[in-house]
């Protein structure tokens, strides 16, 4: 799989990464090998989706101690440290940032006897592990997925799944992005995702960029859409699945689950594996994050209701496991009963 | 049934009407006895809504022609066909505009004889009557629909159905404010309805100024709030309806139909008769109109998307009739088979 767009990148020394900020309508690559800008880039969401996240953070810390290679052990251990204070204070809740944080101090620990130079190297090729592991996971994902696509596919898909939030071709738009590029007839109806409109934005510009045929559509022109035009799937990520398949994912997901099971379609997950929550028995015990109303009210730029209303702006919402045809990790295709097919990936 | 807010009002010589532009953050109302200030405002959306242009445009003829009373009759009905001629070319497509046009035309003609000031009398009177009727059609849709809401109820609606776009208190709308003054216990969801988000913009204007509860969502969270705020209804306007009951409204509302059959509740369409169309046998036949790319690209300050996209923006949508639990109309309510229910109304 050809991979059109890297998000982010590391250049020896330096790494490169794409301002997101400036999507749609700028595409800014910016260099640098200072731990203070790449952490202000993180802080200000130029470098942003969970993925991502993970691996700009474990670049950072070679971007952080590699001026110390030269320096006393000491020296080398406290810039680790405060780099990795630095990177873990720009976005406190996001888990794979922690995760990959975590990763790089285990190398620091198991490695405490080396001196920096071996350190660093031994850093640098598990911060160049994380990002390898999930461009590949990401590749397995879009195998998989490829397969359940038909030679000629009319494709509905929200929010954005892709290169923009991954270290790879992304999880639901790896899967149309492969089918694409195995030479199947593939368009895609992406809707904007309000409120923070990822769809419009940065779906819409990676299937523009990945020369894929593309229209956009409202929220809630969907089923207009697919009774319309012959929308033949429909495919979304995912962020978190509970043991019985019931997936939380970005809202108005649900929404277009249910509108596939009236127009008897498929509704298909795409996510890693890491994905699924063993600790979560069902979608019920899921807690969805309520975030402000600035984003629905001034997300475009004018008010666009009264002042001193009620707001209720749900960042996820859960589909339930029933809505769902199958779940593509990077592991294999899940089918319902999914509380068994769950259970067995496990057991692999 | 109290009226909350008169969106055009006949002043004995002048109009009073709300500029809708305006809203939903300031309430600035235009007195004006000058047609080509009110032929203004419709042309620039300061009045709107389908019902309105007709009573908008009956009483811009009694503005146009009440300085020639004095006049000769020659004179008074020069200025009658420029005014007619000034009024029908501000909204080309709104057949409400003509309807009323029409009408008050009728009323000339079968006046002819009459001097300038009992013709001027009989137009003025034609004017109240079809604000009046209108007026009355809306109570009588609110009183009926009144009926099928619960004591308590959370309710959601679409798009923009009340007193903004009609001569009294709306249809959709008309029904909740129905039941929310004779004391029922009614709270209300609007979705913001794009790309033109008449839901916030103007629904929860008007359900802040009712003094009803209201929490405004974006479209793609209703199946999230109909599952987790126990939404024990959906009601929703019509723009045409045809002979087998299928319904054309604002873009959004077939979605919500499909969400309203998944979770076991009632959804309603509430509109005047006068909406059902006999020339249409059923929901195939509408034609929905397409508009622009720029409504949903920048429809509210910042473009949301990529430069050379493709946009499909259909205006409407046609909700099957097997997804509408009743027809709320002026004459009463209607069931399946509605083929028979509104066959029945019209020989009543």
């Amino acid at each position: 799989v050809i991979i059109f767009m890297k998000s982010i990148e590391w250049l020896n020394n330096s790494i490169r990464f794409l301002d997101q900020t400036e999507l749609p309508l700028n595409e800014v690559y910016i260099d640098t090998s200072d731990i203070s800008i790449l952490a202000d880039a993180i802080r200000t969401l130029k470098v942003r989706g969970a993925p991502l996240l993970g691996i700009a953070s474990a670049y950072g810390l070679l971007l952080g101690t590699q001026k110390e290679i030269q320096s006393s052990k000491e020296q080398f251990i406290r810039a680790f440290e405060d780099s990795d204070a630095l990177l873990a204070s720009t976005r406190p809740t996001a888990k794979n940032l922690f995760w990959a944080l975590e990763r790089m101090r285990n190398i620091l620990r198991l490695n405490s006897k080396e001196d920096s130079t071996t350190l660093f190297d031994r850093l640098k090729s598990e911060a160049l592990s994380i990002h390898e592991e999930d461009r590949v996971m990401c590749d397995k994902i879009g195998a998989h997925g490829a397969d359940l696509i038909p030679m000629d596919a009319v494709i509905l898909t929200h929010c954005n799944t892709g290169a923009l939030a991954t270290g790879g071709i992304g999880t639901a738009f790896g899967v149309i992005l492969t089918a694409h590029n195995s030479g199947k007839n593939i368009s895609v109806f992406a809707d904007e995702t309000r409120p923070l409109l990822q769809g419009a934005r940065l779906t819409m510009w990676e299937l523009q960029k990945a020369g894929i045929p593309a229209t956009l559509i409202t929220d809630n022109s969907a089923a207009w859409t697919i009774k319309t035009k012959k929308v033949g799937l429909i495919i979304a990520g995912a962020d978190r699945i509970a043991a019985d398949g019931d997936t939380a994912n970005k809202i108005g997901t649900f929404n277009l689950a249910v509108l596939a099971k009236e127009h008897n379609i498929p509704f298909y997950i795409a996510a890693p594996s890491s994905t699924i929550d063993f600790s979560i028995q069902s979608g019920e015990q899921i807690q969805i994050e309520e975030r402000g109303f600035g984003e629905v009210l001034n997300g475009f730029g004018k008010q666009i209701a009264p002042n001193n209303i009620s707001v209720f702006n749900p960042a996820f919402d859960v589909t339930p496991h029933h809505l769902i045809t199958a779940i593509i990790t990077e592991k294999g295709i899940l089918r319902a009963p999914y509380g068994n097919s769950i259970a067995s990936m496990v057991k692999q």
